[in-house]
């Protein structure tokens, strides 16, 4: 019990906390279109159908102008995976059938708005009875819909990219579009109502590094604008007009000293660390936050949502700012990897009973997207011979020796094409994920020919537990401190030992600090995470002893249970980031 | 080029084999009700709706007659899975819905024959709409209505229970419920013109050791009752007319000698030979061909296909026979292996995305089937104090220590309570199947605590590999022989030596014979196999030399890739059995 009256006043909402960041701010609200009330339509005999119809094709044409600009900006700072969310609503304005079913409510005598919802109506209760990402259609429908009625009833909206600093964010939820819009210099952070750990908008914020609070529910409608609050993401909190106390602790929280040079253990072993970019825009973040490179550059971004396949001249151009934004590092890229989860309308996709045991990953890519391939390492090689920045290629799923050895073979022959048509050309380190349980049994071979081996947890932790990482049921399974996966960790790292093949590791394990001792222990050379938690981990490396580290790993690999693991493991004042 | 003219005469038929036996017999077309032609119908003023009531009534009552025997039958023979099928088809006799359709039909003044036809149509395209399970019931439908006309029209239908010896059943396509009649005593084989290797006739037909070809095509319509055909099954052909040498060519293809003894390897080393047993009916079958015990007896028949899960007092009854039936030897039967996969109305399965990675197997015994599982055990402990064999409880899918240990503790629990009671008990010895990845990094830490471990390779090739077994764009990687898999194997085997712990292999690849020696070398204790494949395997043993099998298993384990270990294997005049 406290008697500080201060802090009797503040109140503390619950939610999820999507990075383990905080931060102190003051509230903007952002609703968007569609709480838009239209009032009953008048009687259909004052409604002059031409003019409504003018009405509608000025509000059409405003649309188009809007989600143009949107789209640029979008492109610019996040990347066209992003941006072409606003292509596909574009289309959604130009919808024949759309068209149609807005032309009828007109003609029937209703204003422009009115058509407009109830042109809509046909689709969005389409898309919503099917499933998956053909669901989400509805929302853009929606999204669509709302921006046209705001138009035609002239009312206001927030201007997401134009917000005070130490504004935050509070929403009921954020659209891709949205976010798209958030300019991380000027928001501290934010919140929404709706939305978990694996939402669009928490993913968002841990690319950015932004402190977020998703899932608070419905008590957070009653804050005010301009409320002075806490955005406390580590203990998935918001707390309403802190006190003193509570804002400077929040100011704490993020109290690891970014290091913007490589770190070596307290005995002098370097490990990189390096930083996981899924969107260009995270790259910025990464450099800020320390990391000496990229140690996994996802490719999908550039091509989902959209009709046709990226061309050499697009990625390259992508490659190649990626690359010279770490001059003195190196980033490796991960090339395409997707399966029969993803729908992208230019891949013969065809849906699988069980993606994530199918074909995906590099097994397409030596397979049906064949092409897809080639472009992407043309672009890679060619970006690569332009900049400073060092390059190594990296193949996902890979499961036995020969798609190592046919994935490398690629490289090889796009190498000697661009010689021979006299392009500058520094070949590339090539090396594979390790996430197949395969690829842990194979490593000793693996080792004898790849440059380096990285071991992506998320994956591999669910084939050894056969245990799917998006399954609720089996959550308790998913976890890499289960003995058989530091097991199959350490099969790897020994796997490398005596070779001149670093390996690495770039799933989310890599980014919890709380493991950072025991994977030093294990051996691993690199590690490559999230921003959000680099700096802590470069800062845990210092303080690590070798030697210790080493005991630390014997200890666990000889533990049966994840409960063991866990007992084992350094505790601190400040909880792990889970 | 030959020129003895019989041999001229002859036609081979190419089609799969389902199982490598042969046979020559004499064709039994086997024409389904459905072949049925109908005339046109009387004009309607012609026909009386209150006769055809009568006689749809009629014909009603004698389908659930025939449906009854036919279920006493099947439940006899091969158990209650099949059994229930017959339920289902009574059911659909009642159904309201067809009913009235039916009734509609006759009312309009159709005869009550086609008024049958047109009462199915709407519910046969009501389940061809739907996806897996519901749309076989599209075929159960058919088959209801197809005995509906047969009986109004008083069409004769072969009876497959009473066939001649050395019958070779010739059909379109085999129903479970007709696969259901056939008896194996006087069938000599069966080929059918759809199917492939996982239909239901060609699992049948596995199970029982009978020689089948499937999948042959419309050619097979043309051949005509009483044709003397050789039954191919290793190379997938059907021989029609075949010539004096094919005849003896296919006496001599099942050739390995039956050994009703346990064996040795050539110098000494005793590997105990036991059969993988799905279905009740299969028992016999074993013994025929010379099983030690029962290396897998899987319990899923017992649980599917009907409405409300089997009684305590059921299952003792199924187990007790099959304990029963080995009193010399030892009966592994496995706890329930049920996920989101299967439709099971009584237990609370949700659909999954991954199904293979869900919860299935002991993650459903230890949640929310705790119940059924208990059930299971006293069912299995009772049986085992009431009968000579031995049992040893198998628990699927274990992937951490805490599952194992935590099915040992029911085990004992449910031995406690049959003590207190005073009921006889014999403590069953408890082990796991090796099939996810994590047991095979958890091999020592099981090998400490379980009486015996046993692979299944078909799901530990699935998740090392990460290939979906059911996938066929991913079936190149889903092979026992991929380096990766060996090594696990080899992993699990070593981790048993100097324990106590017995080790064996209940997957497919334990029946095949050109791996045998591997598996040898590798350190297996027991291999458990279909039946079919079972007397081969004895013979490989009795030639193998131990050593020798080491020096096998120690250069495969070196090998890199597939085809490097495909290499090394023994090679054979006659074609492994894949």
């Amino acid at each position: 019990m406290r008697s500080d009256p201060a802090f009797m006043t503040e109140r503390t909402l619950g939610g999820i906390g999507a990075t383990p960041l905080s931060a102190v701010g003051s509230v903007v609200w952002y609703r968007p279109d569609d709480a838009i009330d239209l009032p009953e339509p008048p009687a259909s005999e004052t409604v002059d159908p031409s003019a409504e119809r003018e009405r509608f094709e000025e509000a059409r044409e405003r649309a188009h102008d809007e989600l143009e600009t949107e789209r640029e900006r979008a492109a610019e700072r996040v990347g066209s995976d992003e941006a072409a969310v606003f292509e596909a609503h574009s289309q959604f304005l130009d919808d024949p059938q759309i068209e149609d079913g807005v032309e009828n409510g007109i003609e029937g005598g209703l204003p422009a708005e009115h058509a407009v919802r109830e042109g809509f109506a046909s689709g969005i209760e389409q898309f919503e009875g099917m499933e998956g990402r053909m669901a989400e259609r509805a929302d853009d429908l929606r999204d669509v819909r709302d921006r046209l009625v705001r138009l035609l009833t002239g009312a206001e909206r927030l201007d997401l990219s134009a917000l005070p600093d130490g504004s935050v964010v509070v929403a009921e939820r954020l659209t891709p579009s949205d976010t798209a819009q958030l300019d991380p210099d000027s928001v501290a952070g934010f919140v929404t109502a709706t939305g978990g750990r694996t939402s669009h908008a928490a993913i968002f914020a841990r690319s950015l590094a932004l402190p977020a609070v998703v899932g608070v529910g419905d008590e957070l409608l009653e804050i005010e604008d301009g409320t002075t609050v806490v955005v406390d993401g580590e203990a998935g909190d918001v707390v309403v007009e802190p006190s003193e106390e509570t804002r400077e602790r929040a100011a704490e929280t993020d109290r690891a000293e970014v290091r913007h040079e490589p770190v070596t253990t307290a005995d002098g072993r370097g490990i990189e660390v390096a930083a996981n970019v899924g969107q260009p825009v995270e790259v910025e973040g990464a450099i800020e936050r320390g990391a000496d490179g990229v140690g996994l550059y996802r490719t999908e971004f550039l091509f989902l949502d959209r009709e046709d396949p990226p061309g050499e001249e697009e990625q390259y151009e992508t490659y190649r700012e990626a690359l010279a934004a770490f001059p003195e590092g190196r980033v490796v890229v991960r090339t395409l990897d997707i399966g029969g989860d993803k729908p992208i309308p230019y891949l013969d996709l065809s849906e699988e009973e069980n993606p994530f045991l199918g074909e995906r990953g590099i097994r397409r890519s030596l397979g049906p997207d064949e092409e897809l391939f080639e472009t992407q390492l043309r672009a890679l090689i060619r970006a690569a011979g332009e900049t400073e920045g060092d390059l190594a290629i990296m193949f996902p799923l890979v499961a036995t020796i020969e798609e190592f050895e046919a994935g490398r073979e690629r490289v090889e022959e796009v190498i000697s094409e661009l010689e021979s048509a006299g392009e500058p050309v520094e070949r590339p380190e090539v090396g594979t994920m390790i996430e197949t349980p395969a690829t842990a049994f194979l490593a000793p071979d693996l080792a004898a020919r790849a440059d380096f081996l990285s071991v992506g947890t998320n994956d591999l932790t669910q084939y050894v537990m056969a245990a799917d990482r998006g399954n609720e049921r089996v959550a308790d399974l998913h976890d890499p401190c289960q003995p058989p996966v530091v097991r199959a960790l350490r099969q790897v790292v020994e796997a490398t030992e005596g070779t001149d093949t670093w390996v690495g590791m770039c799933g989310e394990m890599a980014g919890d600090p709380a493991l950072t001792e025991l994977l030093v222990g294990l051996g691993f050379d690199e590690l490559s995470m999230s921003a959000v938690t680099l700096p802590e981990v470069k800062a845990r490396i210092e303080s690590v002893d070798t030697s210790e580290a080493e005991g630390l790993a014997e200890r666990v690999l000889d533990a049966s249970t994840k409960d063991e693991v866990r007992e084992l493991l350094p505790r601190d004042n400040e909880e792990p980031n889970q």
